[in-house]
């Protein structure tokens, strides 16, 4: 077929009109083909952007991306089921969550990604342990899932092409924000991994990219469709994202909270999604009689941390790096911290080197902001209330003038914050 | 600039947003230079289509596009007065229109385009004169002004090449049939081209662009304004597009058409366009004490023609291409002719030959459409309706299936045929 079927395509999109299954899976592969060219895509793009797709075009646009490239198949002894965040900041989850949901009987394969903008990467956090490697073949994974039950490693190249190209046009063309076409690369990618179960942690808030609950309840619903039209028993959690998540927001930082996390200890927020997320996901691997909250209290879901980052040529003891240069930001004011908004700490800490503008960007190990208050805690005037942690001190005027509205220190007590699972979304 | 301002343009268009002078003047220059690529400007193209551009944006966009090229300097000693069409079956009127004004005392620079799809182009008809040459440089042009005061001929290189690029690019995304898109293209060139009036025919029906007569009211307002915004004295008039102009549809067949239209005879209707559009001319060119009718019926417009196409190499007594082939096409029963579709018609000349599905396709000189009848004629069973002109047979059954519906023999006599001019827009 030639470009007039393109044509015929954008053209019924534009129009209003909804996409047949022919006409996605034609054009899906066209342009993996590169039968369709880039400013096809690009209008075809900002069509769906405003006119929308409905579930069931939804559904078949990742199907066709699915298709595009290989499905791994993870053909290991134990339950299969994985996790996915839509990002957050000092969303470090994963780090405990694999072990101990592994701990616990079910196999975590976590194909992660890097960080972009003012959200982290995992697989940047997980590099500042000296050693650690992301990049493993399929072999490796399926040894390692049935060796220690969970492995955090970047996805192979050969998942979903589609995606791949389409995500990076979206970027360069405003078409980025559009709830079918973030659905479908979300669950493209993870589908295609090839787990028996998933579940979203769909982020809500200043700090997340649906900054509003409507949002994310329609991002969370799509999801969902999506996961169970593929056959794989999907759950979503949304959950707040206006306060950072713990008190590390970089790497090294959130690595070594990860593990007081895993050692009984850590942040009660971090502690307290931990275990709902892991609740999730062993309900959906059919161990729902296992208590996570128990097992990670036994020490049992450390040790498969510890296993998982030496597997990977990691060493889980080793001395995690720590910043040439340290500002502290004091509090103005007594009273107590009435707000600490996520999205200007995530701007900070990658502006002191945490994070990346560019995808070739390197990032800095031991950069970050680290929180000494969360929101409801008393403090004093001139008391310490962040830490900029970064290798490069000329960063930290940018940082500082991202975090001029961060916090509010006021006289009233703030209202005991409520749980951070705000709603579940399962299969209707 | 980076493309970080090209993807904040495109979002502000998708939000439903007015895009800035700076934002517009920067937009066409990049693009031109190539800064901003081609899938950027579909995205941004789709996003027009779909959220549109006022008439401050549109008028802004076209003088960027102007801006982008040459602007002709048409320094002659009469008045210069332009006329466009945007496009119809059998419209041949350009061919006794800028002989006719000139010999009442104007010069019209009628700078023109080729055929694409169903309606016939105006140089593609010229050049079925053997030895006509579309091809004149700046200084040809102005020289025959100031001389025969009419040039018919293609547009240089240099105008509008931001009109160039965008309109082939609109082509395979599906963005063509946006009135602030076609406005500004049709404007822009018309503009750079340095006439001081400019009259516009837009048509309206099912052998026309705008298919209805809001949407031609659209198109004729945007276009008036345009005009109106960059100093061009602009009058626009509506006019009919339902049945063919003429009899005679394609390109050595409309030559001969005019002559005789020329020569004080030719069809009614061609007739009534030609003065009609003649008069607005002239009005715009401070000449309406001169009466186009007069001036017709005298000859001296014949006279005119003789020197233009001899100007530009073409012999005007010369045969015209005749074709090789002709298949009559018979009324089906007695009765009246009440309709012939111009659509169709211009399908089936396109599908003889007469004109082109890609701008590098040639056409045939000889190669058309004759209407033996037209609206309200009185017909007899088996009496010669339509002539099909063709050099190559084997297209003879697809222009037959174009003609499947195209006319009607009824009993009832039609009523009479209205003006073909249905409303004039002038500046407000």
């Amino acid at each position: 077929m030639s470009e007039f079927a393109a044509v015929d395509v954008i053209r019924a999109k534009r129009d209003g009109g909804r996409l047949t299954d022919e006409q996605i899976d034609w054009t899906i592969d066209a342009y993996t083909r590169g039968d369709i060219a880039e400013e096809q895509m690009a209008a075809l793009a900002m069509a769906i952007f405003l006119r929308g797709m409905d579930s069931g075009e939804t559904a078949r646009w990742t199907g066709a991306m699915i298709s595009s490239g290989e499905h791994l198949d993870l053909k290991v002894s134990r339950p299969t089921i994985d996790k996915h965040s839509t990002g957050g900041v000092g969303d470090k989850i994963t780090l405990p969550l694999a072990p101990l949901v592994a701990a616990c009987g079910a196999a975590v394969p976590q194909l992660s990604g890097r960080g972009l903008g003012h959200t982290g990467g995992t697989l940047d956090k997980l590099e500042s342990i000296p050693g650690w490697r992301a990049a493993l073949s399929t072999s490796e994974i399926i040894r390692q899932l049935d060796e220690v039950g969970a492995v955090v490693c970047a996805a192979t190249s050969g998942l979903a092409p589609a995606d791949k190209k389409l995500y990076a046009l979206r970027d360069v063309t405003s078409t980025v924000e559009s709830i079918p076409l973030i659905a479908s690369s979300i669950m493209s990618k993870k589908i295609a991994e090839g787990s028996a179960g998933l579940v979203l942690d769909v982020k809500t808030g200043s700090g997340a990219f649906m900054k509003t609950l409507p949002q994310a309840r329609e991002l969370a619903r799509t999801l969902v469709e999506i996961g169970t039209a593929h056959g794989v028993a999907t759950t979503a959690l949304i959950t707040d994202m206006n306060v950072p998540l713990g008190y590390a927001v970089g790497n090294a930082i959130e690595v070594a909270e990860s593990v007081e996390v895993l050692r009984g200890g850590g942040p009660a927020d971090v502690v307290e999604l931990t275990v709902a997320l892991a609740r999730e996901m062993l309900a959906l691997a059919g161990l729902s009689d296992v208590d996570p909250a128990a097992v990670l209290a036994s020490g049992r879901a450390y040790e498969t941390w510890c296993r998982m980052i030496a597997a990977q040529g990691g060493d889980p003891e080793a001395a995690l790096p720590r910043p040439q240069h340290v500002h502290v930001v004091k509090a103005p004011a007594d009273g107590v911290l009435s707000s600490l908004d996520a999205y200007s700490v995530g701007v900070a800490a990658w502006r002191l080197g945490a994070g990346r503008a560019r995808k070739e960007d390197p990032v800095q190990a031991a950069a970050g902001v680290l929180c000494l208050a969360k929101p409801g805690d008393e403090v004093a005037a001139g008391q310490p209330l962040l830490e900029l942690h970064t290798d490069t001190p000329d960063a930290v005027p940018a940082a500082l003038a991202a975090l001029t509205d961060a916090y509010v220190v006021s006289s009233s007590k703030a209202p005991a914050s409520a749980s951070l699972v705000l709603e579940t979304v399962r299969p209707s």
